[in-house]
């Protein structure tokens, strides 16, 4: 029922998407809530500083297929500050220009994983 | 190499990534920019109240798993209001409630692609 409704112009057929528009597309939180919160929020964190770092040096290293975005919040407050990369959709927790660094070098360059900050979909406490 | 000097964290196997976090992750861009830009900017064509409204939406339709997200500038802005749907990094060009109703029913919900408002990564002019 349902498919035969669908028109044409909706057939989902993902193989004929487009191509990529950004190779990689990463989002960094920067979300503030208000003082005292018990989620707390990436900025309060620092995160407007460390993603525009990271905006800044995946623009020295000339990545210019990549594109770092800022967010609004990401629901995962309590990881913070949190980033999540696509198309591959893997998130990560960082805290210093140094994490940012590994992460674009290991992940948006190599292609890799930086295991040690990356985040599960079951983390619901900050990462050690 | 390349290969050999990274460590084992780094060794790409996105085959073991984690399960994602949101089962579709939608960026709508709501950048401002100086009133009179060249580009224009996708705030100045409505989109802070199209994604609040399509947030609300979701959130009427029980969409769970799907996060509706803010974003800084998506770079696109001759095309805007934009959005981008990730995993599968479709993009959208939308101007009206209607317009956010059908990516929602058609591609959020269904799967489907809405053809009529998709962008091509050629695209530099706004759709027609």
């Amino acid at each position: 029922m349902g498919r035969e409704s669908m028109s044409d112009d909706a057939m989902p057929d993902p193989a004929q998407d487009p191509p990529p528009f950004y190779r990689r597309h990463v989002f960094c939180c920067v979300n503030e809530r208000p003082a005292g919160h018990p989620r707390g929020c990436c900025l309060e964190k620092g995160s407007p500083r460390l993603r525009n770092y990271m905006k800044a040096r995946a623009k020295e290293l000339g990545l210019d297929d990549v594109r770092i975005n800022a967010s609004g919040c990401l629901d995962r407050c309590e990881l913070g500050p949190t980033m999540v990369i696509y198309p591959e959709g893997v998130w990560y927790t960082y805290r210093t220009p140094e994490d940012v660094d590994e992460i674009l070098r290991v992940h948006v360059i190599q292609g890799g994983r930086v295991k040690r900050l990356m985040l599960h979909p079951e983390d619901g406490t900050p990462a050690a």
